[in-house]
């Protein structure tokens, strides 16, 4: 798990020097990363170019199928309702990340409503390197606040 | 609103023509269409090419800006939870959709979520010609089993 997020981290990094809010994502398949991408909102002015969602379409596009059930997704931070929802639809069997998202938008209400509905058998870890995925977003607004 | 509605409604059917789920979106400024878009999900093999996210990101891309703060989408189905939250990160202001998605991942704990949390000021209206749009999808699930 560590090896995927590293390079999630790594992808993470390459937006924080864009300015991007960083976040990183990696999607693997059997072992093997197949895709790899970092938010680029504001480089692309896109609301939509999160990380998570630019490495599904990658790894769509890599597989030549939208169903990418036989992959996993890394991400530094809790993926938002958007990237949940994308993360849901693809169909990746596991999804693993790093940092807490604190706001109350975040996944757990879905989380919640998943395991009631119990639709998805989507296997969900967290907290994967989470101090150095907070860093890395710390660091990114401290700089942002003291400009 | 049955302007642009019925606009959506001419998106969706050329989904149907294509074979693909017809779901149909049009994103407008200050009165004027600036994006429209189909689902196409199965001709891109991406998870991502809903109607919404390909909607937004033409908006996007129409006015040179993430922030779609002074726009509105229209739907004409239900938007799922991926498509919810790319509305939500988009900044739109107002959302319309016709059919009303009948599964449990739908709309409805998000937008519970979102009363709750008082976070967003978005307006959202369901129901616009909602027998128009109900129809094309009923019509195109029929013919699969048809088949």
């Amino acid at each position: 798990m560590r090896k995927f997020m590293k390079e999630a981290i790594n992808e993470a990094k390459k937006a924080y020097e864009m300015g991007e809010v960083p976040v990183g994502a990696v999607v693997a398949k059997e072992g093997q990363i197949i895709a790899m991408a970092h938010n680029m909102v504001e480089a692309k002015k896109d609301a939509t170019a999160h990380a998570e969602i630019l490495a599904i379409q990658k790894a769509a596009e890599e597989i030549g199928d939208w169903r990418l059930d036989k992959c996993e997704i890394y991400v530094t931070l809790e993926p938002c309702i958007m990237c949940t929802g994308a993360i849901f639809n693809s169909r990746i069997k596991r999804l693993t990340y790093g940092a807490k998202e604190s706001s109350e938008m975040g996944l757990e209400i879905i989380r919640w409503e998943l395991k009631k509905s119990n639709k998805s058998g989507i296997e969900i870890y967290e907290g994967i390197m989470e101090n150095e995925c907070k860093k890395l977003l710390e660091d990114f607004f401290k700089e942002k606040r003291d400009k």
